[in-house]
């Protein structure tokens, strides 16, 4: 573990998607928000993608150039063809259609079919919700199959991440999981690092639950649990159907075109709590529920109760003073994208 | 188990509202709901939620007549003052006003205080899927504590039940789910009854998984754990927060008030899939990834797969062909209601 000036990571992480061909323009936003998620403290999603997106951008499945096109505008709710441009960048501009029409209506979504990944759903949901917006955004790929429907074996379901940020005092809160027990990232960690995981949240192709990752490369393919795992997973299930439907059957497009290649269904929705019973209101309630929740017994030998956004919160701060902290196995993959890329990489923060 | 004919249940259930108190139209409301629900072979919160709400009605923490206040409407959004009306009522209102608005505007959503339990949420969501909407319920009472914070041993939460409903080829998809692994009903169930759970779904005050129902009667009270459990809580209660966020924050009430009887604060949203990718590109995908799910092979020693709402859509095929069938303890329950009540008791059907 290092760490590193905001501004270097972010020249690095700038140039390497230019140099990979990517807009500009485009490529600010991305670097932006991947070391805005370094800086939550959500190393999987921040700078160590762009090891991804190279692949993605070299053989044109990421666009590098252009706009997404709106296929449908009902005022407080759209439909946009994301052309499979970088996820940020599309994620961005749904933000602020969103956040300006909720303003207006009091609420308002989009759906999104065909973009491309679109990283840590928190470092979204927290630019609405410090404007004091509530912000719910799911995603799924189509082209994905890691998690059974519950009672099956055969994986179907992308883990369909969910998060929803709010305005919660000193920091919003900001939920973000996924309809599955574990992720995709998780199993890969795992697999590359030789390791088990610490309770059985993968299946087997027999049905047999397990806490070895590698079923997912075995043949017949295994998958990961739902939420729930073996013995209450309709609950992770349901979740995940209502993912599906949110993002594929609202946007049009999905498990029915079968599309091979990465990219991201999305829907997006953003509401105004002046809109409700007012801003005041809302965060008095959402204040003295933190609050209770935080000053509450702990399970005894853990630490305090923690609420969602709390982690992010100290992480943001530490990197405001510190510099932001990059783990080792991020820095392997993004030195070898340095060098290839034939640039130099930052000196590490004393 | 005993089957019967849906007027007779409810002409009983009717007859003991608006012998209870309740307004004569309100009363076939909730009476035409309560039996709706028994159909959909949700027996817990069917025609046996009548032996509930007659001691409400009588001490007046039930609302017998009068009207729900419209507190803020900005078309799309609104607040409502359910005044502790019966829930039923309540959204049967609720849900043509939000539906109204959604086939207007796309997407419409009221949050309510102070409504009094309003039943089964699947019941009430099937109401708008059948006309081709989606609609999503969260509903929470600020006056219980049952569930704990993830990581903590005291009782905050209520279950903090949700649920979705949408169009579904041959029939709606039901998802009717919530915040923890286990619901207040069951858990009085298993007291009843004298049982244990099956897994270990509740928390004593010590920090412990358990079987054991009795711990939220101990001193100091145990609780039920949030979905995920001990080692993947942290999502069942990030949903409980949710939850909590949606209905109390948005309506302006809740847990700041700290109300000591019995009601629901709820958030009702609305979309119609026409305006957005529309309804038959919605219908295509939803109905695609249903029949991959149903298709799919299951874990050896189960049934096939099920979708929500599929064993609601059986239940109510059968009610139809053959009556509602309820159990013996709904039956004993609403026999003592009907003689309390001088009431007689419909004959089952042979």
């Amino acid at each position: 573990m290092q760490r590193f000036a905001r501004d270097d990571l972010f020249d690095l992480a700038h140039s390497l998607l230019t140099g990979g061909g990517l807009d500009p323009e485009k490529a600010r936003v991305v670097a932006d928000l991947l070391i805005r998620t370094d800086e939550l403290g959500v190393t999987t999603h921040g700078i160590s993608m762009v090891s991804y997106y190279l692949p993605e951008l070299a053989s044109g499945r990421m666009t590098s150039d252009g706009r997404h096109e709106v296929v449908t505008d009902r005022g407080a709710t759209q439909v946009w063809d994301g052309n499979y441009l970088p996820g940020h960048w599309v994620m961005t501009h749904a933000l602020d259609a969103a956040m300006a029409r909720a303003r207006d209506t009091g609420i308002a979504a989009i759906a999104i079919r065909r973009s491309h990944h679109i990283g840590c759903l928190s470092t979204l949901t927290r630019i609405a919700a410090l404007q004091g917006q509530i912000c719910y955004i799911a995603t799924s790929d189509p082209s994905g199959q890691w998690v059974a429907p519950y009672g099956g074996v055969e994986p179907l379901l992308t883990p369909n991440p969910w998060a929803i940020g709010y305005p919660g005092g000193d920091h919003p809160v900001l939920i973000d999981t996924c309809a599955s027990i574990t992720t995709v990232s998780k199993v890969r960690e795992h697999i590359n690092s030789g390791t088990q995981f610490a309770h059985p949240w993968m299946l087997d192709a027999e049905g047999n639950a397990t806490t070895d990752p590698n079923v997912v490369n075995a043949t017949p393919k295994g998958s990961i649990l739902p939420v729930g795992g073996m013995d209450h997973g309709h609950k992770g299930f349901a979740m995940s159907l209502m993912v599906e439907m949110l993002t594929q059957g609202l946007s049009g497009h999905g498990r029915v075109e079968a599309p091979d290649r990465w990219g991201a269904n999305v829907f997006l929705q953003v509401m105004d709590p002046a809109a409700f019973a007012g801003a005041g209101a809302f965060e008095a309630q959402v204040d003295h529920l933190n609050a209770a929740c935080r000053d509450s017994t702990p399970v005894p030998g853990r630490g305090p109760v923690r609420i969602p956004g709390d982690r992010a919160a100290s992480a943001m701060a530490a990197a405001e003073t510190q510099g932001i902290a990059l783990p080792d196995e991020v820095l392997t993959r993004i030195r070898n994208c340095a060098q290839t890329a034939g640039l130099g990489f930052p000196a590490a923060l004393a």
